[in-house]
C-alpha cells in the first residue's frame, strides 16, 4: 500500500466488476447486459440530440429524464432523484441515510459491504435460507438494505414479505434495489404513498438495455429524495450528462418496447432453465435476465474455466455458499443454445 | 431536517451551482462555459457512434477516452484517471489522499470545504494576499488544493511559485486544479516525472466545449492513479458513459481546434477587461475564461440584481472578502459588448 493513501483508501476493499472484453468473438453472458439493442426510439433520440449543445452544462436534476421516470412511474417528480448509474445511486443512499448497524443478506450484491466501508457504516449479514430465499422476518436493522429480486441468487421476495420489511423497520430507511424488477418480480412502487421509509433504486442498464449510458434513479418520498441531492450536491452537482438526460427519457416512455424484450428475455430463461435441469443442473428459480447455476458434485472454479476456455464469460465468486455457483446472463436463443451444447459435452 | 439523514447527510452544507436556466433569450455567462461549440471532429465523432452499442456496459477506466489524454498530454495511460467531471475526480481525490489537516486558501472554489465535509477531513483556510493572489510560502498542509489559475478570482501562479508549492509539502499530495489552465497559465504537468504527491485535476467542460458531456480526470505518478482507482472501484466503477469516451477522446485529439477557440476567449477577455477597467471597474488579471469585477463604491448585490433585469446571468458570492464582486463568464464578442453597453448605462 502507497503513502499517499488515506486511511479509508488504504483500508478499503474495491468491488470487482464483471470483465469487459476487448475480444468480440465471445459469447458476453457475465455482465447481465441485454441481448437485445435499445429501442428504435431511442436511438432516434440519440440521433436528433443537438451535439452542440454540449457546450452548456446539463440539468443538474435529470431534467426530461426525471420527467419520463415520473411519467411513467406514474410518481411527481419530487419523487425521483437521478445518478449515474444505479450503482451511484445505490452509494448515494448509503451516505444519505445510513450511520451504522445496517443488515443486508450474506449473499447478495457485493457492493454493499464496499459502500458501507468508503462511508464508515457498520453492518450485519443476515444469512439467506438453506434454499437461497431471504428469511424476512429477520431482515431488521437501523438501515436495511436488500436486492428483489436478489443477486446473484435470482430469487425474487413475494411483495408482502417486502412490506413486512419495510413496516418492521419503520423509522429507518429500507432500500430495495429493483435492478432486476422487470424480469418478474412485483415491485414495492405502489407501497411508496404508505411508508415514509422505502427507497426504491432502479438501472436503465439491463431492463432498458442501457448500460453503457449509465442510469440509475431512486423513487421515494420527497423528504428521501431531498437526502439524496444533499449528497449528490456536496459530490457532484451534474452527474447525468445531457445525452443520456435525452436517451433515457425517450427509453423510459417507450414501455412497450422494452416491455417485449423483457418478455423475449424471460421466455429464452425458462426455456433454458428447463433444459439444464434436464442436464441435471442445480437451477435457482429466477426472477432475472440471469440464471444461477450450479452442477451437483462439480467445482464451480472448474466449470468457469472450461466455459472461459469455450469463449463464454459467466461469472463466478469465490466467496462462502456460493463457490460452486455460476451465474449466467440469460443472452439471445443463439447464444444459450450454445451455451447448452457446450454444458452438454462437459458431462 | 428530516429524522431519515444520516449525521453526514444532515450536517453538510452543500455546494450550489451556478443556475441552469431554460430560458433562451438571456445572455450566460453564470458558469464559464465556453461559447463555441466542440469542435467539427468531436462533432463526428458522436454522430458516428453506434447507439446500439449502448447495450453494453463502457469500458471501466475510460477506454478510448484514457489513450486519447494520454497522447494528447504526452505520459503513460498509467499516469491518467478518467471520471464523471473534474468535480468527482476532485471528490475522489479528496476520499483518496486526505486524512485530515489539509489546506486550502479562503478564497477558492467553494467546492472544496464541501468535499472535506462530506469526507470528514479537517481543513484550514489559508488567506489571499490583500491583492487576491495565493502566498505560496504558506500553502503548507497534510495535504494541499488549489486552483492554479485560481478561482473565482481568476488570477495565475507562476509555475515557479507551483513547485514551490508541491516542494514544502512532500509527503502529503498537493493537488493542482487546472481547470481553467488553457486560458493563460503555465500548466504543472512537466512536474509530474520530478514530485511523487503531485495530482493534476483537469475538465474537458470548459477547454473542450463539453460540459453538457461530464469529463474529468487526473494526472500523477501511477501510484495516485491507483489511489483514485481504490476510490472509483469503492463507489461506482463506470462513471463514463460510451459516449463520453468516444466524444471525449476525438476532442482531446483535436488540440488545433481547441487551442483556437482559446485565442479567441482569450482576446475578447482582454478587451473587454480594457474597456471595463475604462469605465472605472476592478478588473483582477485574468488567465481564465471569466473576469472578476467590481465597481469602487457599489454594492455586488445591486451590480448582480441589475444585469439579471437585463437577462445576463452572471455569478457572485455572497462571502467574505468578494461579497462585491461579479464572476462574468467570457461569452462571445457580441454577448460581451451587451454586457459592457449595459454596465456603461449603469453608471
Amino acid at each position: 500500500m502507497n503513502e499517499f493513501l488515506s486511511k479509508k483508501a488504504g483500508s478499503i476493499k474495491p468491488y470487482t466488476a464483471g470483465a469487459q472484453p476487448s475480444e468480440t468473438d465471445i459469447i458476453k453472458l457475465n455482465t447481465n447486459e441485454n441481448p437485445y439493442p435499445p429501442s428504435p426510439k431511442t436511438l432516434e433520440a440519440y440521433r436528433s440530440f443537438d451535439a452542440a449543445e454540449l457546450k452548456l452544462y446539463p440539468r443538474p436534476d435529470g431534467g426530461l429524464l426525471r420527467q419520463a421516470i415520473a411519467k411513467a412511474d406514474g410518481v411527481s417528480e419530487s419523487h425521483v432523484f437521478c445518478g449515474n448509474g444505479s450503482d451511484e445511486v445505490l452509494a448515494m443512499a448509503f451516505a444519505a441515510f445510513f450511520d451504522g448497524n445496517i443488515t443486508f443478506p450474506d449473499v447478495t450484491y457485493s457492493f454493499y459491504p464496499v459502500w458501507a466501508d468508503l462511508f464508515g457504516i457498520s453492518y450485519n449479514l443476515l444469512p439467506l435460507n438453506e434454499d437461497f430465499t431471504i428469511p424476512a422476518d429477520k431482515l431488521r436493522g437501523k438501515g436495511v438494505v436488500f436486492a428483489n429480486p436478489n443477486a446473484p441468487t435470482s430469487i425474487a421476495l413475494e411483495l408482502d414479505d417486502v412490506e413486512k420489511v419495510i413496516k418492521q423497520n419503520s423509522g429507518h430507511v429500507v432500500i430495495v434495489d429493483e435492478a432486476y424488477i422487470t424480469f418478474g418480480a412485483q415491485s414495492a412502487a405502489s407501497l411508496i404513498p404508505k411508508y415514509e421509509n422505502l427507497l426504491i433504486v432502479r438501472t436503465l442498464s439491463k431492463s432498458h438495455a442501457l448500460a453503457g449510458m449509465r442510469i440509475g434513479y431512486a423513487l421515494g418520498q420527497p423528504h428521501l429524495i431531498e437526502g439524496l441531492e444533499r449528497i449528490k450536491d456536496s459530490f457532484n452537482s451534474y452527474p447525468l450528462d445531457s445525452v443520456a438526460q435525452r436517451v433515457g427519457a425517450a427509453a423510459m416512455l417507450d414501455t412497450e418496447y422494452y416491455r417485449e424484450a423483457a418478455k423475449k428475455i424471460i421466455a429464452t430463461r425458462e426455456r433454458i432453465s428447463k433444459q439444464l435441469k434436464e442436464l441435471g443442473y442445480t437451477v435457482l428459480p429466477s426472477s432475472t435476465n440471469f440464471l444461477f447455476v450450479s452442477k451437483p458434485g462439480a467445482s464451480g472454479a472448474a466449470l468457469k474455466a472450461y466455459l472461459d476456455g469455450c469463449g463464454i464469460y459467466v461469472r463466478r465468486w469465490n466467496a462462502p455458499r456460493i463457490a460452486d455457483f455460476l451465474r449466467i446472463s440469460v443472452g439471445t436463443d443463439e447464444q444459450m443454445d450454445i451455451l447448452v451444447q457446450k454444458l452438454k459435452e462437459y458431462a
